[in-house]
């Protein structure tokens, strides 16, 4: 897509530290990382969220993570990872390309990716009752 | 496996919120929720994690987050969810059985998953190098 900075990534008409390509997706460094290591995982094609992209896309997305993250591990003796996906604006997500991101983790990095809260009475009944309405379909 | 939470609302031992359920996944609500509505996907076979969990089976949870997030979205009139997964205790991992995090948001939410920080000069490369020293073998 004409003005996708990833899209560039992907052709190589914007530098980046690839590690790792295939014929459908490629992986690179975030250049502004949670954690140092930081890998992004891009499809090929342009896809503006995930959401838009067709499934047999996200699974070949899975597959390069499931490559890649292992790898991680031992090159930056880590001792874990947080997968990442943000679909739309609310979420975080930045640039509209569909990508995944894998963040490299230690023991007592001190990061805390998020924090649990509590549901009222009944509330989480409700909320199951509301999803369900729309799910039962499936 | 005996002792895992998660197998048990499997198999309805434990009560939990089912929005969704197919022959090798599971989706339900987080007791403990990021946001309201907050969904775990999980696979019905007990693996520990992603590293463990093989890529058929990650692809069927990826089928089923494709399957419930955009209903989410009608159901509970969100503007976005962030995907997430963790891997091992460093990352966060509680539960020890694979699962998925699908987090319902909406604009303004004033949730902030992450933040990123900046390389030194030259650290992009060289964490691009330590890594492809692993992956060059993919």
């Amino acid at each position: 897509m004409h003005d996708c900075i990833f899209c560039k990534i992907v052709v190589g008409e914007i530098p980046s530290e690839k590690v790792y390509e295939d014929e459908t997706t490629v992986a690179f460094l975030d250049i502004s990382p949670v954690t140092k290591g930081h890998v992004l995982v891009v499809t090929k094609k342009h896809f503006k969220d995930f959401l838009e992209t067709p499934v047999e896309e996200l699974e070949k997305c899975v597959k390069t993570i499931k490559k890649i993250a292992p790898k991680l591990m031992v090159a930056l003796e880590t001792d874990g990872f947080n997968i990442g996906l943000n679909n739309g604006e609310a979420s975080g997500q930045v640039v509209k390309h569909l990508h995944f991101h894998i963040i490299p983790r230690h023991d007592n990095d001190s990061l805390r990716m998020w924090e649990g809260q509590a549901y009222q009475e009944n509330e989480m009944k409700d909320y199951g009752d509301k999803i369900r309405k729309f799910t039962i379909e499936l």
